[in-house]
């Protein structure tokens, strides 16, 4: 089981701040944009007097409440075809679990979100990366290079729309290369759309949006993101595909309920107004338009511009992207301030990939990304590590 | 992956009611006491305004404040020896995936808890039930039982104490044979100690008060039943094994973190006074009294009086316990009152046993109990498949 290249660095960090140093988080997609009020008061207002379990499920009143938000964004869905879970996580959990058998193997782009692999090791599944390459932007992998990883043990392939950590959004047209593979060889196609609202460069094609397709696609998604309500812990399976739905719930009612505090929210979440997102998008926008030309005015340093979620990966002129991180915590300051980056090697699954790569979360104010910017340009002059 | 005995009958009570006919739940631990005021307002009158994650062992203040109450219990460890995790659920799910590995083998008493099977077959370890028995009240099996049981590839066992779903009570006596053996062997030993705090026929003792066995003994907890907290999602994982801590928290990385929300539920729970529990242990107490009673007094049942928790086992005069209880809901009323409850052929791992038993939850008011008993007795009279 391999330690989360995001939160492994967490001691270091907790030292350095110790020490009386600052650390800027840009290692962490824990949004620092406030859950609307309407969500928590919609928890602090309620006035049941038992914490009961809830069905297995989800609560039937969020499951028809989030029927409503699909509709609006444009995927067509029953009740009967979602599953509230404990977070994104259980979702693609339950996904590896009701899908694939030990030892089946599921194809992932590369980089990939890092706990992927946790996943895949609980389900004893095998993880096949196939690399997406940071000089064009992370684009989906040439159809050649799905057909090469295919093997009979082949279940599913995952995709996360827009991505994490890349912050690539996906097209209409790779959706349908997707569609091409999936069907051609029939396999299942994971879809984590936690991002959905947050795209800059495109509109967000759901892969629920494809046509013939719904016994093998699975929408894996959470509140997480969308709404800052990350620690309520609530996210969705969601398929046309009843069998599915059947099997899933057989691991949904092992694990009893999701938690019935964060249902209310998601439930209340739903309801806000229809211009919800365009304040924080707008907001992440400018953070990556500052983001990425300080970070492309680094000299040698790479960084391509995402078209949604709010990530950015950067190639960076250094050694070990591991050592780096531990060593911007560890050794370096800039005026008692520092940031903390999440090593890109924990998002590849190919080992040696990623070692010149670090991803940055853009979830810090402007003036903390430049900050977080002039300790990166100022440590870039001073690590022993230089590559060039 | 098998169906929840506990929820598996749910559509046929949903048509009994569509039809207007009252269902006394006794198939599920849910119980019907309210959450304490105080648990519920420190949510209600929490002010954060971030809904972030917490630390992936759960928030600190949490996990030091639960030292307080292991502390209460007579059990000593400090906060690093805690994962505070999504249910008693997860906790049991880390235990089965952090200790053993596919193959391996975890001895259970049967019958026991359903949904160890469901993490059995997650983590892809095999169980190997040894059966206790309803004539001597579900007492731990002898010791030759457990010998003969243990291969090359058992690494565990997992108790439940006091059981669900027997309401068996185990002894320090029967704890320290259990030492001898997990020490004999090198296992792990994983107890479950849910209901700790209702025993009716002796004093709790925990495996973590077993002497010399740090190593080998992790506790699995939650706040559900204690605290009448149950949609909350909160319970622990508890070890004074520092590698086995580390090992677990893998997994707690690869799900971020436990629910926020419950955490400061839990955390305004150990400041509960401490007589919380003597009205719970009391009504709970003669809720039993009355339910093995009623139960007895039926010609052909047989029902032990359980030592703890709030289950009781009973032998019926029936052919087919599934059978007998899908009956229940979809062919039978008493004055337009049914009762569902558990088969207890899913609580065995051995196949066959449990045909003529069920469990009943006694999480209703008396005069609820009353009217299910009511209905039991007519059943009895009325079903097809009597024995005698």
């Amino acid at each position: 089981m391999p330690a989360s290249p995001i939160r492994k660095l967490v001691p270091y960090a907790d030292a350095a701040k110790k020490k009386g140093v600052k650390v800027y988080h840009l290692n962490i997609g824990q949004p620092d944009i406030e859950t609307p009020k309407s969500v928590l008061d919609a928890v602090r207002h309620s006035d049941f007097t038992i914490l009961e379990y809830s069905h297995s499920a989800g609560n039937e009143s969020y499951r028809k409440k989030l029927v409503q938000y699909y509709e609006q964004v444009g995927v067509n869905v029953n009740h009967n075809q979602i599953i509230v879970t404990t977070g994104g996580s259980e979702a693609i959990l339950f996904a590896f679990m009701a899908c694939l058998d030990a030892g089946d193997e599921i194809i992932i782009p590369e980089p990939f979100y890092a706990n992927y692999n946790g996943f895949a090791v609980e389900a004893g599944v095998k993880v096949v990366p196939i690399t997406a390459s940071i000089e064009n932007g992370f684009a989906l992998p040439a159809i050649s290079e799905f057909e090469k990883a295919i093997t009979p043990r082949t279940k599913a392939i995952i995709i996360c729309n827009p991505n994490n950590p890349t912050g690539y959004l996906y097209s209409k047209e790779e959706m349908e290369v997707l569609k091409e593979i999936i069907t051609r060889h029939n396999l299942y196609l994971f879809s984590d759309e936690a991002y959905r609202e947050f795209c800059y460069t495109g509109k967000h094609f759901s892969a629920m949006q494809l046509e013939g397709v719904d016994d093998n696609v699975v929408l894996v998604d959470t509140i997480s993101k969308r709404y800052s309500a990350c620690g309520g812990r609530i996210g969705a399976f969601v398929t046309r595909n009843n069998g599915l739905i059947q099997a899933a719930m057989k691991f949904a009612q092992a694990r009893l309920s999701p938690p019935s505090f964060a249902q209310i929210a998601g439930e209340a979440a739903v309801d806000l107004p229809a211009d919800y997102f365009n304040a924080t998008k707008a907001l992440y926008q400018s953070r990556r338009d500052l983001l990425v030309k300080r970070l492309n005015a680094i000299p040698g340093v790479f960084c391509p511009n995402p078209g949604g979620a709010f990530y950015a990966m950067a190639k960076l002129p250094i050694d070990d992207a591991d050592k780096f991180c531990q060593w911007l915590l560890e050794d370096f300051d800039f005026n008692k301030q520092t940031v903390m980056l999440a090593p890109a090697t924990g998002f590849y699954g190919t080992s040696g990939l990623g070692k010149q790569e670090v991803r940055l979360a853009y979830v810090l104010k402007e003036s903390d990304i430049n900050s977080a910017m002039d300790c990166l340009e100022n440590a870039l002059k001073q690590y022993p590590g230089i590559t060039n």
